[in-house]
């Protein structure tokens, strides 16, 4: 099916595989009048490189972004965007046994179920090198937000057992970190975790965050248009995101209502929420308050230790990946959930303009 | 905006407020033939019933279904299915502080925000009897799984601190305990907490989880379109769910590789996973194994105790909520997730029919 | 298929058989704020009735709308507008042929080929009722558009060869005259062909006209979005429509260049068209001017006459179809036009809002 | 808006500007295991392209296709396939006066007022040159069509007022005359009616048509998405395209019923139509006859003589269009009508497959 597209009005096509010509996404339904020029993209694709710390995979890939259409004269027309990174590290190699057998934890059974066969180079289109398209849409809607005074930021929360302390938040360490940590403390004992995890040949799962300021109050739709159905959507379907929480989350189960209700307070004559468990949601439209948005990764499936798997031919066997991989996914994933919530909540802001009868009526006078 | 519909081939419409004349679905895309007739429904709907136990509202709602259209002699005809439950409850009573205040936990003040002003009998839109349409539409997609051999259960896996021993799991007690757990001693213990949190006049949180046995694999879309990217929205979207994890979910981000890879083997000439860490879903797709979803619900937000919160005019005031209310979602909700996952899952199976070209060919031989 | 709903913002959701229990539309995305009461949809709705004149139906259908959500204190609250329409004239009729066989000119094979089976009473799903849906809705839309300054006008063109004369254009004749034309001396003309069309009990083809004034320049989308090609959807969807024409249409494929092109003027400050051979939309966008619509209705396929024709059986018979027929569908269509017109006229509308990056910014200031 | 994407599960998604660095589709929804490579998208790129003859532009245009993604060891994966053609001929002409006023039926004037501002090189976004999105995708689906022996053919109809002789029907003729006409003395009738036209910097309208033979019966679906609905606005969506017919079209509204109305009769144990004035649609849906499209295309709006017309600064002038021009839309628009028509076809037999709870059922078995 078609299963490449996100939004409603802010519309976004992501196209191709890890090992095949080229990456990409169409952005389609970007307001015209927005300047935009490639890197104001690269910045944000250069967040989910590799190779650019002792945990990352040393894979070079440099993942330049060409925009083929829709910009003019350094603006956006209205029309669709087109953006391409050309895949420059395809090595001929030999993809023996990835290409008959079952990765465990990875999309390899299930795609041959799907479709008979798969492009077994890499993970093929279930690759994280997927998210390059979410990045380069994301890239420009994040853009455009931050001109609304809206910012969206993601940071990883944690790393095994090693928890980032959010309480001393310090935005600057999450672009400087090797972990997109906002606590440089918590950071180095993460890489030292995670050091020893990668000498014991194995990987580690964790948790990232996304918090959006500036966004108003209204935006989402009730029953299954809510702003955080959407935005389950778009951070679930980032490749080994396991569960999804809004808020206050999963801790919420175990509450009663009087700790767990935000009261209703004045402030400068605004309505504000004396505290912020809901996340900035209502009855799934924002409140004005933080938004909050938390995702747990798996841990890399991909292990350099012997696992037992079957092949195509339905026997067990032992596999040995090759390659070179991260110990963890969290910190290059980090700016996929920024983007994906960035869109999420543009395409449904664009939506929420007619909501209104007077607003429409305005609009056109 | 169009925020009511659901599905891209089995394709839901809900419509309908609380306290307005009727609430209802309508059903489109359904399969010609299924035979179909009111008490396939109204089984459905009796579940989600309130006054039927000591925790549960004593208000009486009798929510008897009526099909008026899509069924002829019995069966489905292909055409939309259309459903309705006529409101009959509806008390000319005074709503007066509530139509004016902002309760705390609910969405009165977002649908202000959004829409100017809001329907303030019992909820309106946002009220939890919107469910109805979603669970008469997902009875109809129960149905037909069943049909296919694929079976959706889902019950209460925790209220508050209470968890039930899924261990020794008691399908029958789902369907006849007051808390819908599959565990009578848990229930009892629950039930108990719950009479003590109404005696403090609060409310409590917890925990549902939903199974899916016999989905074949390869269901599901890479990239946008996962099963677990739509499920995901799809109980998202059930007022008050502020969490949904897939498989072991959150727990992923504290392990490591090794652990949480689910081994491939074989059985029976079949590809089987030796655990099932993934809950049924690699990639986005399914793998052949039972689909778990879990969802986290907060506490009900309309308490007796009273609360700090400010009124349309920006005063703040202390509100007490008059009426009778649930002191837990999650026992009713049990059925509305069960649905929401069977119409899920419904969708994305008629969504890949066409996924392999033999098959397309074949089809049309 | 989910084949029931049309739109993206303002989106309808129709459903119902001609001889079911009821017929309705779900009208999800109307802007909060609007003043509705049934009346306004019931004017809509009269329009389209039969047994108002010698040249319809003498059939009886009442055809009383019921609002049942979505209207709070007679204004639209932003949620789900459901309407409904109870089959009053349900006659417990021998339908024996008609359900063994295949009218000519009716959905009845195809219906059969594709679910398997139908609703045989009266056609079902392809009835003409089908359209109440349809016209409750554009009530709806043709308010607001209203509201924008914008109106939508559509009548009767010609029947059979009889033309109205659309130079002396009499607005007020459409709605009082039996043929919906806006030409007294041509609808008796038409009157008078009609009754020799039914007394060789045959009938008789007609076109129609939609025209649109107050349109902004700039609503609709390049490439598949364009407000002609939804224009064109819209109305070809309306069953018996076999052509859809756009301001000169048919007749420009026989024109030059220097006749067709309509040369830019300037009028009060206004860029204006000194011709409108384009009806109002260029390169898919609407000009300013007047937009354009026509629609070529086939003659009512049910006739008095016997027709040569096949059963499920597969033998070829002879069928003499019962009941009370209009000898032409134009003037109960005629509204029906104008009603599709102005759903994908509003929702264009909405969704043209965000298509400048100015607009979206100033919108959340 | 999202204006570029088009279809349910076969989905395409155009991109790209006449003038701008390269124009593509990305085709998602195919299914996997079509043979594919670039030379069977360039064969239908080729049949657009100008400077083959001497009534079509002498531009050069090679239009090299390239695939990016989606085709993996020569066979479709079932994920996107992107495809790309680089403009090679954009020459660094001054646009001067086109870049400041707006040309008689072309689509300035609107995407200045819908945008702010325009990518005025060559038309940008509403060239003809975004046609070659949709006829790499449709080249895709006529192939898989193929397999399943459905066969889509389009062809010039009409040129002024030079008709084709389309009893003498010569398939050959298509593909090897200037027009695209299925008669070869036509053709020569048409080319020296369009040099006259030429000479008087005049430019021509026609009529182009599509025939589907081999569609089985039961495609489409009721109501909104029918097939002829669909294709009405797949064809009308065409840049230049005025006007939609299927089968006998605009010709009905001048009939009775008893000569439109097609009789069905048996052969070979079939049921068929005595004639096919429905063009193989009935209520929407098709009825395994062959499907009839005809499209009536304006004459190309810029031509060699000065218009009068109106410049962005509200002066009126003078306008001389520079550059090389078609005298003719339609001889290049062909094989784009049998394009869409292929994409509408297909994407309406997939929807098709759960149409009968019986195929659903067999399918998962």
């Amino acid at each position: 099916m078609a299963g490449s597209s996100f939004g409603t009005i802010f519309k976004i096509t992501t196209w191709g595989e890890s090992h095949g010509k080229a990456l990409g996404v169409v952005v389609d339904g970007c307001p015209a009048g927005l300047e935009l020029c490639e890197e104001d993209i690269q910045i944000y694709l250069d967040r989910r490189k590799p190779g650019t710390s002792s945990i990352t995979t040393q894979r070079k890939e440099d993942d330049c972004v060409e925009i083929l259409s829709g910009v003019f004269e350094g603006k956006t027309t209205g029309t669709p965007i087109s953006m391409m990174v050309r895949n420059t590290s395809q090595l001929s190699k030999d993809y023996g046994n990835i290409a008959t057998c079952y990765r465990p934890g990875h999309a390899d059974y299930t795609f041959d179920q799907k479709y008979g066969f798969r492009d077994y180079r890499g993970g093929g289109r279930s690759s994280g090198r997927e998210t390059i398209g979410r990045v380069a849409a994301g890239a420009i809607a994040a853009k455009l937000l931050k001109q609304m005074g809206i910012t969206v930021q993601a940071y990883t929360r944690s790393i095994g057992h090693v928890q980032a302390n959010l309480d001393a938040f310090d935005t600057e360490a999450i672009l400087q970190t090797t972990t997109a940590m906002p606590d440089r403390k918590a950071d180095e004992e993460a890489v030292a975790f995670l050091q020893k995890a990668r000498s014991n040949s194995d990987s580690v799962g964790g948790c990232m965050e996304c918090r959006v300021t500036g966004l108003p109050a209204g935006i989402g739709d009730p029953v299954f248009e809510k702003l955080d159905a959407n935005l389950a959507k778009a951070v679930m379907s980032i490749g080994a995101v396991k569960a999804v929480e809004i808020g206050d989350g999963c801790a919420v189960s175990q509450r009663v209502g009087s700790e767990n209700n935000d009261a209703f307070r004045m402030a400068d004559g605004q309505v504000v929420k004396a505290t912020n468990h809901a996340g900035g949601i209502l009855g799934g439209i924002s409140d004005g308050d933080t938004l909050l948005v938390r995702a747990h990764v798996k841990p890399t499936p991909s292990i350099y230790q012997t696992q037992a798997t079957v092949n195509q031919s339905g026997e067990e066997i032992e596999l040995a990946i090759q390659g070179r991989h991260d110990p963890i996914i969290v910190p290059r994933a980090v700016v996929v959930l920024e983007c994906m919530t960035a869109i999420t909540i543009l395409d449904a802001m664009m939506v929420n303009m007619s909501a209104k009868m007077e607003n429409l009526v305005n609009f056109y006078k």
